[in-house]
Order: structure tokens, then C-alpha cells, then sequence
């Protein structure tokens, strides 16, 4: 354990990277994967259960936790960590990307943003210093600078308006950051949409005001994997080669794979967790829909082999007609599913990298996906 | 373990009795209660969770399962144990009283009732004989005959039509279920309303054709509880003394309290899981509605001393924001709670009947639940 934040990287294989970010409250393998836990709970999984597939650290919505049941509240509890039974380290959003998403009747000015919450139609404000008041009393161990972002496609002036907000809002995040204790760390925000000269800009700008770590924002918001991956590669000769970059919001595991070899280190994303509660499987022989009739009389599990028993144990009949019937165990098996999914996929991609074969990890990786079940059940 | 159904009672204190059910499947400690699985999960809850709280024994709803995904599929995937991965007993209702409360155009004949699916509207045919089929497709260790189940309050000569019906029926369910391998038992089904006499005649009908247990059927239809334990008192004196005995459907803690001290051996009812999914917990102080506002700031588990996680770790603010929020740990976490709890309650009477108690034991948990919480939180 130490009392500040640092991060080493141990081993390198091209622009790929694995080492491990320390916090007082534990260490994080990178690339790291960090499962969404909204409303201070990961949806349908037991803490306990999140922390054994292999998960480092968590992410929380400050939107969501600012209207239900508020910082103060859960600052007078003890805090996010206290409150969800979750005792390592959990990073938060600044809230603004949900106050985009969700929020209604919103205002931004210069100051910063009021909306009415999508809840109960109360009437909020959140500025940069707001932002990370509430991070703070949430007790976050990795915070977020208020930024805006804008949706893709979108007019290349509108991208650099809010590239810009967000870099004042940056300097102003970092000022009030100052008053919380040690060992928690602040990080800037690359803005700019799908425009490289603004995307440079942003992280050049970011650099220079010295952040323990920069997240890519602004992506996974409609446009197509190659502009993601080539705003990535614009972006990363810009950020401090000793500091953890973390992409917003993403992805797919073919998104992190590929992020991951463009010098990623950190992913946070709802799709393992939602997907698994509308019926989808995440696996190593692709994406399994349980919805799907053809699984009714199949009596194999999703994967015999896994030491995950929500894979090896139940069979994929039995999975379908959980998720056919509405049945909350049913999002329960597969969120376990996807969770273990997406971690092991960071374990594997951490010991490659190490072992200086990520190219063929990814390649091996993604052609167990083309593959499929190795034998298609064919029915009784 | 044993290759056949049989019963011993190891003690007893008044009318209560203490003991287990030997079945191929394993023993079933009595007094016991069956935690529901309608559609093949107690909803909320992994099957080994369900074990570690207690339950030696699972219900599964006929009518459901043969309706989704139907008793032919799960026949075919090896049965309803290996279905839902619980390798102890399991005992299923008929399906008839869940085709008068939940299907439409339903039609009684002699032969057995016409209806249609409140799922999809296809039309199905119940008889004795087909229920009992249905049963042993499932694998069910435990089986009820089809019966027919009135509403209470009801005329008289109503009850003492569906008695006589639902006695022909036991003759032909006994005579269906011969067809049955060995070591799985036919439970009959006492009925006749809030009538003694109806209900003593039904008592001594099924007990001369020598069922290996008896259920009293058509309570906890609407009557007040009164009546519940009159009929149980009526009917008691005329059952087998060496045979279990099954009240169907009940109850709260408070009937199972009582039913016990009337010589009940065995139980179900959705209460503690849909309760918990309602918000509700169970606990030795009493019903406590996480729901209620009181909760919000009250850093307090719901019981610090039990050994059970959903009690002993997670404060009473959390748990009522998980409800508030309609977040599935909510559920997950307060159905763990309401099982734990009925399992406690039996493993209570158990120890206490064994040690000639029980009526030590009954009052003291009423006072308990009386008292509530020691030390109401009075807020910061």
C-alpha cells in the first residue's frame, strides 16, 4: 500500500503498455477494465462477486449519485466506498456526459451547466468546482474534470467551442481539486470530436497543466471504430508516455483489444452489464444472444472449460428460458458472464503484453470469435 | 442417503413434531420450509445461495414450468434438478391452483380443466392423470395430486362439490402416479372450505387410501388467521400421525409460528421472496419496509449480529436506496435477508421442539418481533 497515486509501467510490446496505477486504497492492473456501477451498485452483481472476476477498481456516475441519494448523504455515511461495500478504488465521471444524456432543459454558459434531473424534474447545478465538490465527498479515488462533450458527427466549430470550455473548466477543476487530500488523483479531459489539429490542441493544452492521468473523451458517441482508433493514434504522441490514458465510455472487446494496442490503459463501459441483462453473452467464441430460440434444447453451458460458474454450470437452454421469462437470475448469470468476459480479456491482454505477443494475442483472440462454438449443437 | 420416502419424527412437543423426510434426493428436516421456485429459480437468488441460507427443499410451480419451457423440454434436458442445478428434493405443486388464479377461460369437468395461458393464450388441458405426468416429467420428488382449490369465503355446498371432486381425483392421481420410479412421493390434498365437517370428511377419505403425506389445501385463500388454525385443528386429529404434513401456501413468520404448534411439518409461500422484492425484510425484530424515508440516513445493517452478508454488511440507507432506485441488488440483497430469516425461524422451532421449548420459543420470537428494533435511530 502507499499513500499517493502513481503509476509504473512494467513492461511495453509496441505502443501497448502493462503496469499497475497505485492508490491508498489498492492497485490497479493496467489496461484495466472498470465495470459501471451507476447508482453504487453494479446491476445485478454482488461486490463481492465483481472484485473476484478480476475487477481492480470501479466507476460511479456522479449524475446519478448527486440526485439518488446525493453526495451529502452518502458523504455522511461514510462514503461511495462505505456505502456499496466496495473498499478499493473507484473512479467517478464529472457527471457531465449524463447531464448531456439525460438531464432536461439544460443550460450551458460559461459558468457551467443547470438542468432539471431526469427523476424528478428537481432543478440542479454543476459547475467545475461542483463537480469535484461532489467527487470529493463521494470519496472518489480517481475524479474526473468537468468537460462537455459533443456528439459525432458534429461542425468542426462546435467541436472546438467545447474543446476550449473544456479546457478553461479543466484549469478550474484542477484549482478546486487542490483541496482534497493526498493520494487521489485528478484527470484531464481530451475533447476536440473527430477533428485531429483540435484533438492535438486538447491533449498538448492538458499536458502542460501537469494531470496524474488523461482520459480520451468524446468517443463512442455514434462514430465508426476507425475514427475512434485513428483519434487515438492522433492523440497519443501528445500524452505524457508516463501517465495513464483512459478511454471514456468504451467498448466492445474488439474496441479495447484495439485500444489497447494504441497505448490505452484504461476502459470503463456499460455494454458488459446491460448486454447481459437484454440476454447477451460475451465469450471467447464470440457474442452468445440467449434470446435466440435456436438455444432452447441446448444443453450445453456457454463455456465447460470456465472456471466461472455462471459459464460452466448452467445450461444455454436454461439461459434462454431465464432470460425468456424476465427471470432476474437470468441477468445475474450473464452480467457474471460479460464481467468475467471482459476481465479475463484484460488478463490476457496484460500477460501478452508482458510476454511481448500482443499482436498475436489479439489475432489468436479475435479468431476464437469468427470461429464460433467449436460444434454447433445441431438439436435432439 | 435411502432409495425410499419415508418419514421419522425424532420429537415432539404438544402437537408440534420435529424430524426429517429421508428422500434419494436427501433429507428434509421438519418443521421445513420450501423456499418457491416458480419458473425454475427462486427469483433473485443462485441456487447455492438458497442452500447456505438453509433450505433442504425447493417448490416448483407446475403450471409455469409447463407452459415455459414445458415439462417435455425439461424432461429432455435431464429434469427440473439438473434444469436449475439444486440436487436436493423438490416438491411441485399440481399446477391446478395456479390455473384457477392466473389463466383465463378456464373450464372444470370431471375429467380435469380446459384453459388458456396468461403467457401467450394457447389453450392446455389439465387432468389428474396429465398433472401427474407432467410432475414425473419434471423429475419432482415430492408430488401433489391435482386438486380443486375454492376461494374463501365460499357457500358450503360449493366447498363440498370441489372436495368431492378433488377427492375422485386423488383416486385417479394415486393410480397415475404407480407409474412413477420408486422413492419420489404422492402427497393428497386435503380440501372443503371453512367447513370442519367438509374438511374432516376429506381428512378421513385421503388417510384410508394411505398417501405417503397429506397437504391441507384451500387456506390462505382470504381467510383471517383465525380460521386458518381452526381448520388445521379440525383437520389434525384425523391425518396420519407418521406422516408429513404440508400446509400449502402459507405463510407469515407468525402463521408458520403457529401451524407448527397445530403440527405442521412443512411450507411454502412467496412471501419472503416477493417481499424482498418489495422492499419488505424479515427479521427477528420484526417486518422492517426499507422502503420508508426513515431509512435514508440510517448508517445501521439490519442486524449487525447475524451471519448472514445481506444483514450484517450493507447499511439500512443503502439497501433503501437500492430500493428506491429499483436496483436488482435491492432485491437480490432483502430476498436473501426474508430466506435467511424463514430458515432461522424453522431451525428455531426445530431445536426448540427437540428440547420440549416450543412454546418458550414461540412466544419469545413474538416478543421479539413486538420490541423491534432495541435502539430506534433518532438521525445525526
Amino acid at each position: 500500500m502507499t499513500d499517493t497515486f502513481s503509476f509504473q509501467i512494467n513492461a511495453t510490446d509496441g505502443a501497448a503498455r502493462t503496469g499497475a496505477i497505485s492508490t491508498p486504497r489498492g492497485e490497479i492492473r493496467t489496461p484495466a477494465f472498470m465495470p459501471v456501477g451507476t447508482a453504487a451498485t453494479v446491476k445485478a452483481m454482488y461486490p463481492e462477486q465483481v472484485r473476484a472476476t478480476g475487477a481492480d477498481i470501479l466507476l460511479g456516475n456522479t449524475y446519478h449519485l448527486m440526485l439518488r441519494p446525493s453526495a451529502e448523504r452518502i458523504a455522511a455515511l461514510g462514503g461511495l466506498h462505505k456505502f456499496m461495500q466496495w473498499d478499493r478504488p473507484i473512479l467517478t465521471d464529472s457527471g457531465g456526459f449524463q447531464v448531456m444524456s439525460l438531464s432536461s432543459l439544460r443550460k450551458i454558459t460559461e459558468e457551467g451547466v443547470t438542468f432539471r434531473s431526469h427523476v424528478d424534474g428537481s432543478q440542479h447545478a454543476m459547475s467545475p468546482e461542483r463537480s469535484i465538490e461532489i467527487q470529493g465527498l463521494l470519496g472518489a479515488d480517481i475524479q474526473m474534470q468537468l468537460d462537455e462533450c459533443v456528439g459525432l458527427p458534429c461542425e468542426d466549430a462546435e467541436a472546438e467551442r467545447a474543446m476550449r470550455l473544456s479546457l478553461r473548466w479543466a484549469e478550474r477543476s484542477k484549482k478546486a481539486f487542490e483541496l482534497q487530500p493526498k493520494g487521489r488523483a485528478l484527470f484531464g479531459i481530451v475533447q476536440g470530436g473527430a477533428v485531429p489539429r483540435l484533438r492535438v490542441e486538447s491533449a498538448r493544452a492538458l499536458a502542460d497543466m501537469d494531470f496524474p492521468g488523461y482520459s480520451i473523451g468524446g468517443l463512442a458517441v455514434g462514430e465508426p471504430q476507425a475514427v475512434m482508433m485513428e483519434m487515438i493514434e492522433t492523440v497519443e504522441p501528445h500524452l505524457p508516455q508516463s501517465k495513464p490514458r483512459y478511454l471514456m465510455g468504451v467498448g466492445t472487446p474488439d474496441d479495447l483489444l484495439e485500444a489497447v494496442g494504441r497505448g490505452i490503459d484504461m476502459f470503463d463501459c456499460v455494454m458488459p452489464t446491460r448486454s447481459g441483462r437484454h440476454g447477451q453473452a460475451f465469450t471467447r467464441f464470440g457474442k452468445i444472444n440467449l434470446k435466440n430460440a435456436r438455444h432452447q434444447n441446448d444443453p450445453r453451458p456457454l463455456d465447460e472449460e470456465s472456471d466461472c460458474p455462471a459459464l460452466r454450470d448452467y445450461s444455454r437452454a436454461y439461459l434462454h428460458h431465464l432470460i425468456r421469462c424476465e427471470e432476474m437470475l437470468g441477468s445475474m448469470l450473464l452480467t457474471w458472464v460479460n464481467l468475467h468476459y471482459y476481465q479475463d480479456l484484460m488478463r490476457g491482454a496484460r500477460a501478452a503484453i508482458a510476454e511481448g505477443r500482443y499482436a498475436d494475442y489479439k489475432a489468436a483472440t479475435k479468431e476464437g470469435w469468427a470461429r464460433g462454438d467449436i460444434l454447433p449443437w445441431t438439436g435432439e
